[in-house]
Parts: structure tokens; sequence; C-alpha cells
């Protein structure tokens, strides 16, 4: 397939560089510096070596990309809060020109699902977005398997920072803000992590999970959110005189979507350590199923992005 | 659509009973004893019924279940090993009349993998088999996602009654022959339970995984396969003094195909306990990821053969 890549940063350019591997052609590549396109396929390892120097991966408008041949657009530009652009306006020039869309970015699948699920109704195109819930790990598929209607609940650790933070905290017996300084160090942290540790991001992800398990009609406003940081120390130490630990879940079940701090058994299936995140779906016919790996990373992500485009049938 | 289901153990009744949630009409049902057919959807109950009073599902003869109006035919007769029969004979049927296969039973695709490929090249129909690996846990699936080129090593615990016997003997302390009873008793362990702490079943589920893995080519005489049975209970007390305790692992791994008895962290990944499966992929781009459920049960392994059942095309 051809594919035109919205976004540069690590999952973009993931996605640039394995697409050849997979057998599909990058003809565009966009991030907000600009654009590059070449109906034959880009040079992707010169865009991103241009990119790693001037800061642009090409002089083009951004436009140009969403005009150029592609079958699939990738939406890998940040994710955005309420109206969710950039993202929201490249999904829907994809779709009116009746082109398939693979997101790994979260914010249109969550804040305007039912006004991308009415654009995809009147496409040809399709829509997948497995990477936008917990990166590598196969939650939306799984759940498509199922059938949405057979999960009862999907609960998890979503988001690797806030995970990292409360597991070292719990294993080294230090601060938040210590660990969240060393997290800072290690990259595995933003300077403003606030979209990790207030539970935002993970929040988005419950937001898509209800979106898909519900038929729509949620965004982040619906969910019920508590973040990590104002959980001393000592909380985690007397929940390990109990056998317990602390860590951030995120939970979808009986229609409603909330995301904080719960107490799970130290050893537990739940407790994953350092930035590792699991799913956990409670199913009708099936049992339980949990479901961990690499919630985040750039070529992690871009696998499960490569693993939907690979899902898509041929554009007519 | 219409489904032929061969077998009445627990997992083609959990099939049969299902089908109709599922969006599917059971027109034939058959085991050793007997079978029904009626091209408009047998009534499954009534059917059950009756083989829950005279131990028979019909009185027609096998072969008109295989002559039976349908799309997919779910193979979920016992496994058997070397022929794989009756099984393998059900699916070269199907497949000669152009018709979907779903497989539940290991034998064929573990032991006549290559002329089951063979068969289904010559046909319109397609051959899946989610079920026919760890039950419930989305296996197969996931490798297709990822790309079987792109999965370096699968490894797990793909026996719940083995799991069943390490586990209790790690956590009570007691030995094998007590354990083994007690699993009996509950009904975990068969009452010649040597397929299961042999090994051998776990081994066809990874000869299976290398014949997806590998593009075909192995058979249960290619694995390398040592049981349970000889483990003392002074060998888990030791491993625990350590931080460790005994799983029964299957790998699939450059080429080669291994199960056994293997220390594993005391409350690592692959650790689970009581019948739990856990499926560990090693993958070229996503990092690990570890899949644990439910890895036999009749609702549970039904709810894999439906899935299989819900990706394939309409039949002509």
């Amino acid at each position: 397939m051809k594919l035109a890549v919205m976004g540069a940063g690590a999952v973009g350019r993931s996605v640039a560089k394995l697409a050849g591997e997979y057998g599909h052609t990058v003809t565009a590549l966009a991030d907000s510096s600009g654009a590059v396109v070449d109906a034959d396929g880009i040079d992707v390892a010169a865009v991103l070596a241009r990119k790693r120097g001037s800061g642009t991966v090409g002089d083009a408008e951004v436009a140009t990309a969403l005009d150029a041949p592609y079958d699939a657009l990738v939406e890998a530009t940040p994710t955005t809060l309420s109206d969710a652009q950039p993202g929201f306006g490249h999904v829907e020039a994809a779709l009116e020109r009746d082109r398939h869309v693979v997101l790994a970015n979260k914010g249109p699948v969550a804040e305007r699902y039912d006004e991308v699920r009415a654009l995809a109704a009147d496409s040809r195109g399709e829509v997948l977005f497995e990477a936008a819930v917990a990166g590598a790990i196969p939650t939306l598929s799984t759940i498509d398997s199922l059938g949405p209607e057979r999960v009862r609940a999907v609960r998890g650790v979503l988001n690797g920072t806030a995970n990292f933070v409360l597991s070292r905290m719990a294993a080294e017996g230090l601060d938040y803000e210590h660990v969240l300084a060393e997290a800072q160090d290690l990259g595995v942290a933003e300077a403003d992590p606030s979209f990790d540790v207030e539970g935002t991001d993970a929040a988005l992800k419950c937001v898509i999970l209800a979106n898909v398990l519900y038929d729509g009609g949620y965004t982040l406003a619906d969910a019920e959110v508590e973040g990590i940081r104002s959980i001393p120390g000592s909380a985690l130490e007397l929940a390990a005189e109990d056998g317990r630990t602390v860590r951030l879940i995120g939970e979808v079940s009986d229609g409603s979507v909330r995301v904080g701090p719960r107490l799970v058994p130290e050893n537990g299936t739940l407790a994953v350590t350092g930035t590792t995140n699991i799913v956990q779906l409670e199913t009708e016919h099936a049992g339980q199923l949990n479901i961990s790996g690499a919630g985040a990373g750039g070529p992690e992500t871009a696998s499960a992005v490569l693993a939907d485009v690979g899902r898509l049938p041929p554009v007519d």
C-alpha cells in the first residue's frame, strides 16, 4: 500500500522506516514543519537525515501531503484534546478522498469518535486505531475477535511513565518527586509530565475503549480521572506490608470510565513493573485474558500501526 | 454461516450451543456415535439433551454430516497422533468441497500440516486453527498480525493440567502423585493423564506454532519432549529457596521445538498458577508480548473457534 505518514515524532518516523519491510511505500511524510511528497516513494532515510539536520522533513506545505497519492493515511501527530487538531482534519481529508486511516494519535478517536465514525460511514475508506490503545499490545484486534458485546470489562495499566514512577517508588522506597526526576533524566517522563502522571493519557485510552465497547458517545469529559501526584511513599510502604502495591489502573465497565491509583496484589497480574503496560479483558465466554507488553515506543507502536495497515482491504 | 460441527465433546458442544449467539446456524453435528443433519439448522438443545440421555447425537451416519450443507466445518474430534484421524479425513472432505475448516483438534495441523496446506491451496476454502493452540488465548491471530517472520521465539505454559500439578506441588509442598490424584478428583486431570503430564499436548501446540512460524515441515517427531512425572517435590523446595519455581515450558525458537520442566522466577511472568496458560512472544519490532488466559475449557475454546469463523470470507 501507499502510505501518507502525518507526524514525524518517534512513531511516525518508525512507521516510515519500517514500511518498506512490510511491503508498503511511503509517498508522503509531513510534520508541523513541512512535508515531502513523492508518488514513487520518498527516500525515507534521506528525509529523516534532513529532519535531524535542519529540523524539517521538507519544504512543501503540509496540505500537499494530504493531496498526495496514497491508499492509507497514518495519523501520528501529537494527541490534542477537545478539537483533536490537526489530527482530526487529516482523518477527515483522507476519508473524504475514500482513503483508509490508521491512527496512532488518540485525539480524534477519544474526543471526536462519533464524528470520525460518521465520516467513515460515508467513505469507502476504513478507520483502524490499534496503536492508539496501549501501543504494541493487541487490544482492539482481540476485542474485535471476541466481539465487543462479549467483553464485560477492560482494565489495565495503560501509561508506562506513571507505572515506571509507581513501581520505582515501591521498589526503592523513594518519593514521587525523586523518582519523577530520575524518570525525566532517563527520558521515560517528559519535562512536563502532567499528561502522564495526572492520568489523562490513560483516560484517553479508556475513552477509546469505551467508544469501541459501547458503540460511541464518549469523550474525556465522561471519564473520572485521578492521577498519581499526591501518592506519598508511605502509602506504598503501607500497601507492601499488606502484600499489595499501587498501580494507576484504567477501567471501563458498566458504561463508565475511571482512571486512578488502585491497590493491587504485589505479585499479581496487574502489578507489571517499569514501563510495561497490561490490558485485562473480562469476557463473556472466554474467561479473563491478560495481555502485557510495550505500551509505547517508536518501533513497538509502529508495529501496531503496520498490523492495522495489513488488515485493510485494497483501495479501489 | 452454516456450520457442520464434528465432535460433541466439551468444545464441539459449546460451539454448537454458542453458534446462534454469533449469528451462525448449525446444520450438522456428529460424533463417533452418529450424526444429525438439518439444512435449516438442527435443534441444538434437543440434540444435546438426546446425547446426554442415549449417548448418541443422532441416528445418521457420520458421513452424512460431511455431506450436509455448510460453509465451514468445525473439527473438534479428539486429537490423535500420526495419521490424525478421523480429523484429517473431515478436513480433507470439507476442503475438497471448497468449504472452510476451523480446527480445535490439534492432530491434523500438528501431524499433517503440510498435507492440510496442500489441500487448502487447491481449495477455495480456508483453514484456521486458533483454538488448537492455547484455547482462548489469541496466539495465532497475534502472530498473523505481527507477521510470522517477525516473531523470533514463542514460549509459554501450554498445558493447564501440568501447570495445575506443578503450581499445587510448589504452593502446598506436596508430591506429584498426591497432587495428581487431587487433580483427577477435580476433573482437571484425566484418568490417564499421560498426554498432559508427559508433555505431548504442549508439544503438539509447539509443533503447530513451528509450522506457522517456519512455513511447515514439523511433526511431533521433531519435538524434544520431557514431562513432569519425575520431578520430586524436593526440587520445587530447592527452587523456592532461590526465588524460583518449575513450570512445564514449551518453546519454539531458531527452528527447534522443545518442551520440558524449566526453572522460572517465582513471581515472574511465566509462573502462572492453576490451569492458566501463558504465551510469550519475542518479536522483531514490538518487544515482548505476554498473553495469559484459559488454555482449555468448552466455552473458552469455542470462543476461539467462533472468532476464527468470524474471520472467514463468505463462501461463494
